[in-house]
């Protein structure tokens, strides 16, 4: 199995690819894990401590965060992201991961692998954290700004399907995200979205409102990448926002300090609520190979993560599944 | 000044409407309070202490949570909303208030009152919760489901008139929800806004992200009815989980309960900043009369709270600013 990861992208690079992809090296030795990115960037990292299992392949540009998207990828095709994607698409790579740019990742991944037939609009499915830290697979989240009822039924097909296969659910739980629970809730997309899903070959429960996300009230969650980023980023700052007067409260006096201290604990368990972490690693559903999206934020744990649940996916057989699936159509 | 109180809406009716009016009749003497509803149910509550100020209206019906609202209220033509309503229409009230069912409050505003000329839809304008407290007026929050460029548009004008004539607010900051800070970013709906946003006679600072609403980079928040509920409810549940995991952990043993009580003034300090009690009254914009939805869950405190906010409305001048501003167009 060979994950090609981009080790120019994301906030930490090249360090925390490099330092995750060693780590994965050493748990999975049936996985040989490519490098994309500067040379001159990535070995000195790698000097007396490379593994048999990584290996070096050269890129000279670097898609930055400030890129416009579908150009960045048309222009640089020597940039690291670019070329992890050609590798996916040539079959030297069975999967790419990469941290950076999420809008240039979708751009290759509709440029340089192109749509799965049978699928109008990729969708990207990260996992939201919920209180039980088991994770709501949702999608889309950002891919597809103005989405039709359409994508949104490729979406729960896509969506639990990958949850059967790559997290061993049987019968995933789709919901709609939504204003209210009642059917005949919401505006024209979600109306009709629903109608659609009530008659696909899902486990549809019905329409799930966005405050009980982090009860795990449904195991795949369908919207339109605006509500679904709209949803993401709120939950996220509420949360930090949160931790961040927790932390200014309980550090602002000896006597807080203290009694901080006895419950730290505590709020170690808390503070993992919302640690995503472990579910590192967002699949772009609906292209012709396996594209993983690490969050821009993350370290060589993080990035570990994204490793073993790249490994899953290829594993479980997701893309040929989804291809045979959608491809009939 | 007069307002009409629906005192069968909400969860705690008639006990919260009625403790609510009466405290607010004691604090403002120079205000009449008007209980609208089933005089069985609301004369008990007022037997021996009935201010000079404190009236009652009779209406035999109710339009409950579960009524599907536009039904209800052409139906339900003796409720004690849509009686209030119609006091608002003839000049025996000034405004109404009502913590029930918001789709039949929404209905009341459209079908008693009316649109205001100039104004396609009516939108509900919450203040959402912020760090400082001071909060943001975020509309519209879920009475306009598939808003158009314009109606944002509408929305923009109206939020800033209110948070200037109601709060006091010179110059308030108008933000478009949307999924980066960019211009350029979003869905076809915010790329066409931020256009027409960006030629308003208004203080436009750009897009806001839903992860930034806490930190009040804005002062008013324009969004579509659906992804605004999103918004809104995304908030309160992780608040809610967050907050209710925290009262777990420090339940969870005798030292966690003993550190608990030490840092019971700071978890006060926490706790607050969600609450947005003090905020209760989301104004309906854009109907000819004032409407104000109080939260549901509202108790006599938050509904003092609605009738301060409601009192400040009536004095500012508002409703004829406001018909003014969009009559002429």
């Amino acid at each position: 199995m060979r994950i090609a990861i981009d080790a120019m992208g994301g906030d930490h690079a090249p360090e925390a690819p490099v330092e995750g992809a060693l780590a994965a090296a050493a748990e999975w030795p049936d996985t040989e894990l490519i490098l994309v990115g500067k040379p001159d960037a990535i070995e000195p990292l790698l000097a007396g401590r490379k593994p048999a299992n990584v290996s070096v392949a050269a890129a000279t540009e670097i898609i930055g965060g400030e890129d416009e998207p579908v150009r960045a990828v048309r222009r640089k095709t020597d940039s690291s992201m670019v070329v992890a994607g050609k590798m996916v698409k040539e079959g030297a790579a069975d999967a790419m991961i990469s941290a950076g740019n999420t809008g240039a990742l979708m751009a290759v991944g509709l440029l340089v692998l192109g749509r799965m037939n049978g699928i109008e609009r990729p969708g990207l499915a990260p996992m939201l954290p919920t209180l039980d830290r088991v994770g709501v697979l949702a999608l889309d989240l950002g891919a597809n700004m103005d989405a039709k009822p359409e994508h949104l039924l490729q979406y729960a097909l896509m969506g639990s399907m990958y949850r059967e296969k790559v997290h061993g659910l049987p019968k995933p739980r789709v919901g709609l995200l939504n204003v209210g629970t009642e059917p005949g809730k919401g505006n024209e997309l979600t109306k009709a979205a629903f109608e659609l899903l009530g008659g696909a070959p899902i486990h549809f429960i019905g329409n799930v409102e966005s405050r009980d996300v982090l009860t795990r009230n449904c195991d795949v969650l369908v919207c339109d990448g605006f509500s679904g980023n709209i949803l993401l980023k709120a939950m996220e700052g509420v949360a930090d926002t949160v931790f961040g007067v927790l932390k200014k409260e309980l550090t602002s006096s000896l006597k807080s300090k203290l009694a901080a201290a006895m419950l730290r604990p505590n709020f170690r368990n808390i503070r993992k609520l919302m640690d995503s972490k472990e579910h590192n690693g967002a699949p772009l559903l609906g292209v012709n190979g396996l594209i993983v999206k690490s969050h821009g934020s993350s370290d060589a744990v993080a990035t570990k993560f994204a490793i073993r649940q790249t490994r899953t996916a290829i594993e479980s057989g997701l893309i040929p599944a989804l291809a045979g699936e959608f491809g009939r159509k």
